[in-house]
């Protein structure tokens, strides 16, 4: 199949002198947002770091708009694609609009959860800013100059339309030095911002420390795959494999009216966390501090069987290196097995990849193959991602990271 | 990847001689459930049509058992791998039940419809048989000799379990005069059966006709996707291309409160019942009979646009042969296209292919082409597939079909 990117918009050649300036250039013709340093031609020479753009494709033609930053990894960020330039005060107030719009108004979140992601980047045109709503807190993850220059004035235009009053800004200290973002600028911000905030999803009270944990303790994008557990667990025995803040048991047991729910997680902080949620929902939950491999293969010695176990590890493929993908591959399989190895007949499983490395297809594969193994067999039931409030854009596919898959197996 | 299926089970050969009769050996290791005639290798002798069989692999191991046809496509159908043999009476009860227990008692399905697949052929470990309920009818679709054989005996028990009183057992002629099914062994019950009735699907009635149309007039496969479109319809211009008997349109119009709603259809038999559905709901839907590509077409040329584009199309691609496929690729891109076309912007687009041969990931390939070469962009917010009453073992992926995008198109 052909390069679905290889389509040129349409509009005429501008000659370099004749273009309103700041302006960037491409040298290949491409609809991805990510312009690295081999892909960006000429710019106009008083682009300044952070600029609003227009951007010209390989013939000259405006084909967008985006953000610039020579110092970046990513210099051009093009948020828009199109036959003509464009205002950035319009553009980005459409588009901070619009991506509110599908959370509240086409999703409805707020009628089940005070707690979702209400920009998802490049899957909201919005290239390099991340936004958790917590309650009446938005977590923002900056990732470009560009944004942590125009978020101050974003952020009041947000709270008016999400009906929040506090704002957490972060910044990775390496990325931010690169990118040139002041580190001082959210000071205030954040000091006004609460450390801890509580939120309640489907039902289900946590949580959300911003100071602790791998981002906040929360995420945000299994919130309809943890209240699809409750329907398989009324009653039954459930094993939670890498539980971190055991957004599933918890479902299991308030939701799903589990009668014995056993979470696994080796982080300390996690589990403390957990237990925290478990308290503030009054849940019994058996929780160990044990890691996964280690612990399900002490229970498959032990000869003991669960209705349901489900399994959401760490991201076990970070790098595209063969050796490196082989071996997260090889800890998907046995990890799967594994749990496998403790579904009674009948019973269900749900496991989950958040390798953005791994394909749908390859991790279905690798899991198959756990199966087979041993001689079972799964009844797959759905397979799901993560919840609507993140999507991805037709141009960044790849942003995609979360399978899960749902089985029965026999 | 090395191939799921090559891991045998563990067992002892034994000698063909000192075998329990009648059985059937492999000429491969394969945990499949459809063994061809190339793979099929000796057959004990007195192994008569419809034998429930034990199945030895390739080493002379007991791998599984199945049934049995020598005159068919298809001569072995493994609905079990196990180690060890097993008595049919035993296996096929547990199957039924098991079935019947997912739809039931896992998810919950009556609370919501009256009409779901009860049992998915492979995907329920009985290979020829699918069963559909719509109502108090159970809709048989008969594959094999075997199943043909014991369905008989099967009815009372599914009644027993599902509350239905009748059902009507279809035997495509063709693949029956090959299986040697007799014509007649379903008179009697297929004449008890009512020839229409009325179902309720999320609130929404619908008339399934048993003697008209491609298969009954409604599938079951949609139905969480038909509730999950009346989420985007509220207030909205929505356009439904290849609306068969449009369910699609009546979840917009009566559980989504669409403003105006088209349904388009070539097949006037399937319109005719569409209205008929339509006034049971009470509902006003414009209904055209006419080519989807043609009806595109003339709405692109007249300026039409929608807040809400379905587009849902019978099976383009039927083949394997590469020509042919790409004639199908071909019109998913060109009718995906046309549909893109005239979706308003923000607005939402949903896209269904049927054809099981077409991969998930190449289909969402063609889609995205289809809107870049418009320059639009698709905000992916969900992929879905059928619902959970459809499910797929993991020895026979592909018999998966339905994929389904949804989008907003900006």
């Amino acid at each position: 199949m052909s390069d679905p990117d290889s389509t040129a918009p349409v509009s005429v050649a501008v000659d370099p002198a004749d273009r309103p300036t700041p302006w960037a250039q491409l040298k290949f013709f491409t609809f991805q947002p990510a312009i690295f340093p081999r892909m960006l031609g000429k710019v106009s020479p008083g682009a300044k770091p952070g600029d609003w753009v227009t951007v010209y494709d390989k013939a000259g033609k405006v084909c967008g708009s985006g953000l610039y930053n020579p110092r970046a990894k990513i210099p051009l960020r093009v948020v828009r694609h199109g036959a003509e330039g464009r205002d950035e005060t319009a553009y980005f107030d459409e588009a901070l609009r619009r991506a509110v719009e599908l959370r509240r108004d086409i999703l409805k979140l707020d009628a089940t959860t005070d707690a979702y992601r209400l920009i998802n980047s490049d899957g909201d045109g919005l290239s390099g800013l991340t936004v958790d709503r917590y309650g009446d807190t938005l977590l923002c993850e900056v990732m470009s100059l560009g944004i942590a220059q125009r978020l101050p004035q974003w952020l009041p235009i947000l709270h008016e339309l999400a009906g929040t009053r506090y704002a957490r800004v972060q910044v990775d200290h390496d990325l931010g030095s690169l990118e040139g973002i002041k580190p001082s600028t959210f000071n205030e911000t954040n000091a006004a911002a609460p450390r801890k905030v509580k939120i309640t999803e489907h039902g289900v009270r946590y949580e959300v420390d911003f100071s602790e944990g791998h981002k906040t303790g929360f995420f945000c994008d299994q919130r309809e795959n943890r209240r699809l557990l409750a329907q398989f667990t009324s009653g039954a025995r459930v094993l939670d494999l890498c539980c971190y803040t055991s957004g599933f048991s918890l479902n299991a047991k308030v939701s799903g009216g589990a009668e014995d729910v056993t979470a696994v997680d080796l982080d300390e902080a996690a589990i403390a966390q957990a237990k925290r949620n478990a308290n503030l929902n009054q849940a019994r939950i058996k929780y160990v501090h044990a890691d996964a491999f280690a612990y399900a293969r002490q229970m498959q010695t032990n000869g003991e069987t669960y209705d349901v176990v489900v399994c959401d590890p760490p991201k076990f493929i970070l790098t595209r290196d063969p050796a490196g993908a082989a071996e997260g591959r090889r800890k998907y399989e046995d990890l799967n097995g594994l749990a496998i190895s403790l579904v009674k007949p009948g019973g269900v499983f749900v496991t989950c990849s958040c390798s953005g490395l791994l394909a749908a297809e390859v991790f279905e594969e690798l899991v198959t193959k756990a199966a087979h193994r041993q001689n079972r067999r799964l009844q797959f039931i759905e397979r799901t991602g993560p919840g609507a409030d993140h999507p991805v854009y037709s141009n960044a596919p790849d942003q995609r990271y979360l399978k899960v898959l749902w089985a029965r197996v026999v």
